[in-house]
């Protein structure tokens, strides 16, 4: 395990409606709540030698605000947009002021549902993308960050 | 009329720029405040046994946030998205949370105007949907909430 | 209750197939058979001060007619063209013909069906419209019509 | 001018809603009623050595039915197919079945009209297609049918 | 051969303009007339144990009407709805009503003609299709037809 | 017949390619000249007391200078924009300047031919429109014109 | 029954994944295996004159290679394509070498499952096409197409 | 210069990310700061006798707010929606309750970047638009502003 | 202010229709004529050290000539296509063979008008674009071009 | 060699901008100018028994002049039509008047560079096409020529 | 470690083009050769009690086949279509006759690459799906896959 | 002519059903065979010092094949892929793993066939493509090949 000062420093932002995870549609979205994956990311990210901070809001404006924080702070970024991914040209625009490594998720698979979520404005922005394994899928998506900021 | 300890609980969610009504484009939109709207689904949800709370925001975040609020503790709502209507996944992502019905409510007759306004994000996660009736269209919307909440 | 001889006259016109109403897919369109909803909706005109004439038909030309009819004879009128909301002109273009207040309704909640019936004909021809409350749609828009037509 | 048993035999079919001709939105369609132009094109019929027949229906059946009989027993027809234009594939079929030369006839510019209708189900069967001059349209159309006949 | 009081029941809809078939367009439709092929049915129909009966209208209302009285009365229909194909929800909506296999016919290959011919508000309601044998099809209809009703 | 003085002026604008009319493809555009029409429209013009002048360009800007020039100095406008029909915003603008009646003239049914075709820049800012007549469709627009002038 | 040396020769090609057709998803496809169907095509050929040959293949390449060895040997083919119905412009191409009748056989109602199934490259292609009746289907297409080689 | 009591009342709105103009993408967006860009247009102001206020933010419901202050109590806005251009009917909704003339700001020429940046939700409400200066625009556009106020 | 001899050229292209300007739609184009916005063009272009050459024609090939000869001889270029914006490729491509700075300005808000108006084949080549200002909106441009010559 | 009398005649028209080949871009079109291809041109032609003339313009109406005078007097036919590709009717209907082979050249492959430049309004006119050898096209297109006028 | 004879089987199937992995292209797809990928994956496997079999084939009928293998005799799949992701109808027809968990790979961010990347015939067939982490997708998909399977 | 040992290599790739290329539909396709092509183009490459070797194959897969075994191996390469023009990304994938110059042959014009035609996945790939000459392109790609080989 690395030393704790030479940490890289990771994001994780979760989207819209994000912070009910667990106790709706839990056959969409699994059982797990955001606590409980937001701690096995922190303890991941110490096997990788990485600080993992969580952030979760409803509101756009928001979480430009805090992706415009990690500019020149922040070594990688774990973000599931939710809702978002399909609406907003800002949160788009403020991860492309980023000069990090960006891993998008999603929880289930986008592919099977409307429509409308199989557009998104984030996927060329991001570097890569997960989706469809539920939680695990942030776990996999760290494990894939961290190779990506060597 | 019903005893008030077992009356149900209705939100009532007023979309943004619906705080200005009755002052700009009266034309379109009427001549009754939202205050007056208010006063009068109170009234009105009394008769029907209801007790009925309304919020408004111009902020698509706050909404989201207000509809979270309403899992478990409301038994029907009825909203006029107004402009996120047509733009906001967050709103029906949150909607869809709830398992109570929802009532939609337009004010004008969306479809005499722009193109945009003919696509909704919202209209098939609601149960039902009003439109073109004015302020009065809340009003047939408490009621026709009521029989869906029996 | 106003004098009858005074009454506003509002003719409801129902469209193909629900002269079926009741007996097949109740599960979509509920138990209640078309005559239930006519004799309701001449209950609450009584109550409304408005003398209510309803009209059936499974044909096109024959619904066309009986629009034409209505011209200088009617008030008002509450109209579920049912299939012919989707492809029919010539019901948008004798409905043009009035100048008295038309409410479109629709039992179901047709942004929950296939995507051929989200597109109206009618939508921007009418005053107004309910849809999704099943037969107590009709009871609301008669209520809603009372006021447009005052 | 011509021996009438010679006559070539012309039928005029029109479309729905044009019963009420003259009555309603004299802006539009101009304040000819129905009458009146068939009169005036019987009278420029014989000057042609034409015999003209009318029809009138608002029923896209009928209208089949009627274009049905003119196999074998007309030499040319004028429509006027209104609303029908744009939604019938039964009265193209009939149409296609004739092998005398159609005019079709349109009132008002209908360029300058709904998006629908631009779109028309009848133009490529047709010869020959005239719109925009009001009422008389019909009568060029009659010398122009005329023509085609020879 | 069965016992005829235990025939099932057959209807067969012959849509509009069919009714001049073997007159007009005999490259296109065939050289058999409709009541030629409406005898082969019934003596096919014997031979299956089957009672057809056959009815043809060029009106979308009527056929409607007709469609509607199959309910809880035959065992099994074949239709070719010839231009209401493609333009009529209300008899797509009449056939929905029916809880019977529906076989769908068309005499010519439909592919090889104008694009709208292509689209089918009829084919998903429908159990089976068969195009493009001409008067045979029907033939073959109803034979596929007697396997799907047992 | 009118005073010669007194009579009202018109401008013929041929588009690209009529120059060549009669010579070539005559199954589609007949056998006449362009000459030939314009003589029996400058007499037909006579006998409407109606001073007919001509022009051919094959140039949409020498089509652009001409239709300017008319402002001010003619009372109607015979064009048959041929292939600037479909590209040729700048004869629209022009033809937008003028407020003396339009009528768009098309030798052959352009709903036949390809589809770029079907759609047209002119036919919305032009009062009428005839096609499918052949050189005939002048003498008639010239007809329509003169009671357009009136 | 006809002379075995003067029976004509009909192909039946079988496109991907019906060699599995019985083992998976029954309830979309059936019960009965290919070597059912094929056996029972064979005997259907007797009785009818016909020679019967069956072939399947996963390979869209091979596919193309058999049909290319039809020109000149069959007198008509029965052809399956399964998923190539969709996307493959080589069986179209190899498919319009023949101067045969091709008939094409589809066991379940394509119309109702995926929007991309719906569309053919084959369709225009084929003489007559069947669908929704299951393994039933290829013999009522090997009596159809018994009708078209004559 | 004008007497400062005189002075009409500018709001320059920025959207969102707008905050770190100068900081990133300078390729992009140019090197200037928010912060000079607002010093000079209030300096600039000065001279055209306008008094010049700067907002920003990166929420949509904030911006929305703020804009509704505007209403009775500024005589001109410019506003650069940025991201929010091509997402937000809330904000549109917003200045359409405006009475003043708005001009709006595009820093970057948007046609040359992702085709989606190509529609605009702002456009048609706004009175004019400058885009592809970098931050000269605002200046250019306050001067515009200037006329269309007097 | 500059030496004459050091003066920038600026050429200034106005587009088909523009020399009517000021006569015919004043509602939409304002009252100036060119010749006035080209007078004020050179004075204030001497404020700005900058020659400017004003050039007018309808006809698309000669504007395409003339930027041609701007090949080396200009140092940038106002244009109003007009008319053109929408369809002339040739004047993009002649446009994309200069390296010097190009300013697109259009007097109405294009986005107010036809759907076909806001497609412009120009945009994405010039470096910049003012819409909405009228003649004053050449003036603006002319500063802007001024910043972007440097 | 041929005796020179009975050479046949092609006509080279090269479309705008094409004057300035060889000086601008030349990654794209190379750096032959337009009298050396044509000076080629002639000599390959002394090789083949072809009597070539070679002619350019920027302007639409004046190709479309050439192009007419060419029927008749030419055997044959090399196009380029440049930027007149995408939007030309006016060039196609003169095409379309000839007939003698035409074979239309590009010099860039026009499949790489934007959307609009894959759409041509000659393709389906001229009788075959070359495309992205630069200059070196027009020489195997005059090769193909020489074989289609045999 | 898990006992091997109770290994779970994994299939790894790579799509065409992907045996020249590591040769070509390495900025895209990255330096490895897909010899040390499946080298890697095997030995993940046996860290997750996986037996992990690899294969590849360029030829959509061959994985087409070695698809219909896996029925009943594997556990899991990780699945690269490569190019047919966006073609093969046929792989995803194979697919779903399976009932194991299928895990999508892409080694690029497909959202980055040209448009018609952007459409999957598989994406919704399988569970889940990982895109731009190059090689290392493959070991964080059998990760994710030991969690679907469990 | 070159020494034959530095004679540079090229292969010549046919598409699906072109084995059969002279013996079905010549009208469309000639009536020369493969072979009698195949002979020409390497008597043609002998003159040019080409070594021209070529493969048919109505396998996508076969023919990826090949062209990866060209990767290293040649200097240029003719592809006609015929129906896989349209249909596939896996040999646009193996063309993009070669650096050499890659023409594209047509042997008819296939704007003159059906849409889907129209579309190509291969020709932004390609260097040059010609089409409409018949076996004769073949000819004229090798000698522009060439060209771009040098």
């Amino acid at each position: 395990m690395a030393d704790k000062s030479s940490y890289k420093k990771v994001l994780v932002v979760h989207g819209p409606n994000l912070n009910l995870l667990g106790q709706r549609e839990p056959d969409i979205y699994g059982h797990q709540s955001l606590d409980e994956i937001d701690t096995k990311l922190k303890a991941l990210g110490k096997d990788l030698g990485l600080q993992v901070e969580s952030f979760q809001s409803n509101h756009e404006g928001v979480i430009v605000d805090r992706i415009q924080l990690a500019v020149g702070s922040c070594d990688g970024m774990l973000i599931n947009p939710a809702a978002y991914t399909h609406t907003s040209v800002a949160i788009r625009d403020a991860l492309s002021l980023l000069d990090i490594p960006v891993v998008e998720i999603h929880l289930s698979n986008i592919y099977k549902r409307e429509p409308f979520r199989h557009q998104s404005l984030i996927a060329d922005i991001a570097a890569a993308r997960i989706s469809g394994f539920g939680g695990r899928g942030y776990l996999l998506g760290l494990q894939g960050l961290a190779g990506l900021i060597e």
